[in-house]
C-alpha cells in the first residue's frame, strides 16, 4: 500500500488533531515533517508524533521535506499564501477552513489551484463528512425529503468557553466571519443553490463585552436563494447546555434535523432534575470523527487522484456570503450577495 | 339528552376525580347524590360539587336517593359487598379498581354482576382508556406489531410520595397487591392470554421501613403465558424524577413503547445540567384524561345498554393474579396461576 | 355555584369546540343560546347542545337571549362590530383570535373595550393557556432561563389538509395574516417586548396555487425587538408528519423549547421504518385542552370581575405586526412597525 | 515510542474489525503476523493490512513471529487453549469473548493466566469501553445515582440478520450462551456483585426453526443477587429497527439508560410516517468504537504493565452465569448460581 506523505503546518489544537489522525489512523497517510513558529508545537510533533523533520518555515519545509502532501492549521490569514506556495512547490494541499480572511486572497488561491489541476486541493469543511450530514446528504439524494428549499442552522459555542471568544472578539471579523462559514457552506451545499440577499440582526445580553468591540453575541441571517429557497442562520456563543450545532434541512416531501439534542453520548440519566441528557462540550468532541473522515478522503482522493466534493470556490463563496451577512448586521440594511 | 343519575361513594382524592369528572365533564350524566363517612367530603360534595343529597350509610344512598348509577370509590375491601348491594338495588356500577381484596368477595361480586345482565357493571381499569394505551392496543389490533408476545411493565411511585406509601406499607397488602394490579391487566390485555406461572423477587436499598414489615420497595415479577408469551412487571416506590409508568408491548413486527420520558409536557430545557425533562408528578396528574374517558364510557355504556370491554372477570383475575404473585415474591419460588 | 350563561356565535368547525366546552365542560357556564346564519350549526346547537333558544341574527341574540356573555367564534371579518355590539349591550364577551381584519376596526374594538371597564373582554389566544405553553412561561417567570431575549417560532399546517388552505389562498390575506398571528403573539408575550422592525420572505416549492394568487407556501420572518431581543417565524403549509407547532424561547441562562416533536401521543413504535413517533394532526387534536382552559379562564374572570392576562391591545398589535410583516414580505424591504 | 507487535489470530468479520484498528488507528501498536485456517483471511492480510508473516497453524505463529502480544478472534471453542499456549509462549494476550465454551477449560485458562502474573491478559468484554457504558460507570461511581440496585438489560439482534442466527441455532448452545454474556458482564459490572440465582424463560412466535433445534428466539432471564438486587435480561433475535442494545442501571438516587433508541446517528427525519430515527444495523456499527477502545486499552496496559479492569474470571463467572441461565430456561426451575 502507498502511502501518502504528510507535512503538517500549525499544532495548535485543531493541528494536533489532524495531526494525529494523519500519524496514526489513515492507513495510507503518515505524518513525515511539520512546521510551526511555536517551539512547542515542534516538540509535541517530535515526541508525541514521532516526527523529526521540523520547520519553523513553511516555505523551507516544502523545499527541504520528503512529503507529497501539506495539511494547513495554521491561522486564518496565513492559509492562501500557504496554499498558494504548496501548490506551486507540487503539493498536493489540505486546508482548514475558512479558505481565506479576504475576497482577494481567496481569489489568488483559486488561480493557484486552476494554475494545477494534477494536484488536489481539499478545503476542510468537515460537517460535510459527519456521518450524520452525510446521512442527511445521501438521504435527500436518494430523494426522501423531495426537493429541499430551506435549511435552518443554529450554531452556538458553549458558555462555558466564552472568555475565549470575549477574547478574540476584537479580531475575530465579528459573529458571522467568526462563526457561520460552516453553516453557509451547509446551506449552500443542501440547498445546491447560492443565495442572492442577506438580512441579518445581532443582540448582545450576557456578556456587554462583545457590544463594547463592535461584535455580538447572537445572531441570525435569513437569507434568499436564487431559486426561491430560504436559510436561516442562528449563530450564538452563550450556550449553558453545551456546543450546539443543530441543522434543519426542510424539503417539499419531508425534512431531516441533525442533533436538536447535542447529547454527548447515548446516555440518559433520570434524576431528581427530570431526565436529562448531557450535551457535547465543544467542537473537537462533536466533530473528532468528522476531522478524521474528512482526512482520510483527502488522502483517498490524493492516492486515487480523485477531486472532493469540496472546491476552492467553495471556500471562496462561503467567505464571501460571510462579509455580505456581516455588512447586512452592521448596516441593519438587505445586501445583495 | 337523557341525563344518567349518578351517586358517588367515597370522596378522598381519586374520589374527588371521578365527582368533578360526573359533576361537570360528562354531558349526560349528573351527579346527584354522595356518600361518604368522613363529613368533610360531603361537605365538599355539597359546597363544591352541589349536590345536596348527601348520605353517610351506603345502603341508604341506595334506598331513598335519586340514581341510576353508582360510582364506588371506597377503600378496597368495601368494594365487592358495594358493588353487590348496589346492583341487587338495581343500579348500575362503576368501581374503582381493585375488584377485591380476596378471591371470596371477587367471586361474590362476579355472581352479583351475572345476577343482573341488564345493568352495567364497569371496573376501573382507567389506564385502558388512556389515549396512549388505547392507540397502542388499535395499532396492535391494525396488526402494526404482528402478533404480541410480551410486555415490559415498568411502574414506579414517585420517591417525593414516599412516605405515604411507607406508612401505608404494613396494610398494603405486599408492593405486588399494591401496585402491580394496573399492569396485570395490561399485560392480559395487551396479550389476550393468561399467564400460568409466575416468578418473583424484591431488594430494599433505600427505605428499611419496606424490609421491617415485610414489604419491598422494588420488586419483578416474570410470567409465562398459556401461549407462549411473556410479561415482565418492574415496580417500585423510589423514582426520584416522579411517576414512571412505561410499559412496552413487543410483537413479532414491532414495538410499541408507552413512555419511556414520562413527560409532564411538551416543554425540553437546555440549561447547564443539559437538556432537560421534567416529568409528571402522580397518577392524578398522568392519567386525569384516563379518569374522565372511562367515566364518559360507562356512562356512554349505561345510556346504549352496552357492556364495556372491562369485566368482572378481568378484576378477579388481576388479584388472583397479583396473589399469585405475591406468593411466588414471598416464598422465592416459582408459582403456578 | 352562579352559572354564567353564555351565548354563542358562529357554529363551525372550532365554534362547536367552543360550545361543547361551554356546554359540557366548564361547571361554572351554561350554552343557553346560539346564532348562526346556517341553518344545519343552529340545528347542532338544538340537537346536540340542547340549546333551544337559537338565532340567524346576531344583534337579536343580544337583545332577547338571557346571556350574561358572548363567545365570537364567527368570520374573521365579523369580529370587532359583533364584539362593540355585546360589549354596548352590556355582555361580556370572549372573541376568537384575530381581533379584526384591519386597524380601523381594531380600535374601534378598543374604544367599546375602553367604554365598558366593567365588562371582561377576551381574546382567543388560546396557546397562551395550553399547558405546555403556560408552563414555558411561569418557568421563565421563575428565572429558569434567565432574561428571554430570542423567540424561534414555527407554525406549519399539514399536508394533509392543504387543499383547504389552497381554495383559501387568494382571500385569506397572505401567509403570515393567515397563520402567524399566534406566533407573533407568544413572541411578544415571551419576550415582553414590541417588534420594532421586520424583514421576511417566501417560497412555494410544492404547491404552486398559492403563488399563483401571490400567496406563498412558505415563509420567513425575522423581527428586531425594541430592546434588543429577536424573534423568527416560520409558516408553513406542508408538513408531511401532521401539525407542527413548535416555539423555542432562548435566554442568558438556557432556553425552553416546545414539541419539536409534535407527538400525537406517549406512544413510540419501532418498527422497520425505525423507531416512529406519529404525530398530531391539526390544530383541534393539538390545542383541545387550551380551549378548554381559556374558556374556563374566561368564565373564571367574569365570575371574579377579574381581566385576564391577554388584552384587546394584544390583538389590535398582533394584527398590526401580520399586516407590517405581510408587507416585509411583498415588498421584500425592511419594514419599520 | 515503543510499538506493541501483535499476532492475530482469526480474521472473520471480528477478527477484520481488530485487525484493522490494531494494524492502523492505535498508535503504539502495529500488526506483525496474522494466522487463520481460512486462505482467504491470510490473503486478506496480506493485500490490505500489508501483513506478510502469515500462518495456519496457532502454534507456530507464537513460536516463530516477532510478536509481544496475541489477539485472538477465533472460534469460541479455541479460545482457551490458544489463551494457555500464548501466555506459556510469553505473549500478552487479547482475546475476544467469551472466555470458554465449558468451565473446565475457562478454569484452565484461569490457570494459565496465574501461572504469568507478569503478562496481561485481556477479555474481549468492550461493552465496558463503549464512550456511553463508560460514562455510565463513571457517573455511577461519582455517585450520580446513589446506590446501583438493579440493572435491566435488552439485547435484540436485527430481523434482518436472523438467517444467520437460525443457521447456528443447533449448535450455538442456545440463545443464553449465545446472547446474554455481555449483558451478564454488565450486570456484574454495574452491581458490582454476583448473582445467586436465576429463572429464566423463552418463546418463539416469528421463526420456528428455533424452537425445532430446542432453542428460543426471544428469552428472559431474572437474577437475585448476593447483595439484594436484581437483573433481567432479555434477549431477542428479531428486532425490525435495528441492533437493539438497550441498559438501565437503576439506584437509589435515579437511574441511567443507555440508547432506549438505538440511533444509526444524529439525524431524524419528518416525513409522512411521523417522525423517524433509524436505528443501528449492527453490533459492529454500534460498537465500532468500543472495539478500538479496548484494544487501545489492552496495548496500553501492555505498554504500562497495568491490569486491565476486566479480569480471566469475569470470563469464567460470565460463562458459569449463562450455563446456569440456559439451566433454568431448559429446566424451568429456579437455578442458584
Amino acid at each position: 500500500m502507498k502511502k501518502i506523505k504528510v507535512g503538517i503546518a500549525g499544532l495548535g489544537r485543531l493541528g494536533k488533531v489532524h495531526a494525529n489522525n494523519i500519524a496514526f489512523k489513515i492507513p495510507n497517510a503518515e505524518l513525515t515533517a511539520a512546521c510551526s513558529i511555536v517551539p512547542a508545537e515542534l516538540e509535541y510533533a517530535q515526541k508525541e508524533l514521532g516526527v523529526t523533520d521540523v520547520y519553523t518555515d513553511f516555505r523551507e519545509m516544502l523545499a527541504k521535506a520528503d512529503i507529497d502532501a501539506v495539511a494547513i492549521v495554521t491561522t486564518s490569514s496565513e492559509h492562501c499564501w500557504q496554499i498558494e506556495a504548496a501548490l506551486d512547490a507540487g503539493k498536493h494541499v489540505f486546508s482548514d477552513k475558512p479558505l481565506g480572511v479576504n475576497l482577494e486572497e481567496c481569489k489568488q488561491a483559486e488561480a493557484a489551484v486552476e494554475r494545477h489541476p494534477d494536484k488536489i486541493f481539499f478545503l476542510g469543511f468537515m460537517r460535510r463528512y459527519d456521518s450524520s450530514y452525510a446521512y442527511a446528504k445521501q438521504k435527500i439524494q436518494e430523494g426522501a425529503i423531495g426537493t429541499p428549499y430551506m435549511v435552518k442552522a443554529t450554531g452556538i459555542d458553549p458558555e462555558a468557553l466564552v472568555e475565549g471568544s470575549i477574547k478574540f472578539a476584537a479580531t475575530s471579523g465579528g459573529i458571522f466571519i467568526d462563526m457561520a462559514v460552516h453553516d453557509i457552506d451547509l446551506m449552500r451545499w443542501f440547498l445546491d443553490d447560492e443565495p442572492t440577499e442577506v438580512y441579518a440582526i445581532g443582540s448582545t445580553f450576557k456578556h456587554p463585552e462583545f457590544k463594547a468591540v463592535g461584535d455580538d453575541e447572537t445572531a441570525v441571517a435569513t437569507y434568499k436563494f436564487k431559486n426561491g429557497g430560504i436559510g436561516v442562520i442562528h449563530v450564538g456563543r452563550t450556550a449553558p447546555h453545551g456546543y450546539h450545532v443543530e441543522t434543519e434541512i426542510v424539503g417539499t416531501e419531508g425534512s431531516i434535523r441533525i442533533s436538536p439534542v447535542p447529547e454527548k453520548n447515548l446516555a440518559m440519566l433520570y434524576n431528581s432534575n427530570g431526565v436529562v441528557t448531557e450535551c457535547v462540550e465543544g467542537f473537537p468532541q462533536r466533530f473528532a470523527e468528522a476531522y478524521l473522515l474528512e482526512m482520510q478522503e483527502f488522502i483517498n482522493c490524493v492516492c486515487e487522484g480523485r477531486k472532493p466534493g469540496v472546491t476552492v470556490y467553495d471556500g471562496t463563496k462561503s467567505t464571501a456570503i460571510a462579509f455580505g451577512t456581516t455588512e447586512a448586521w452592521k448596516s441593519g440594511k438587505v445586501v445583495a450577495l
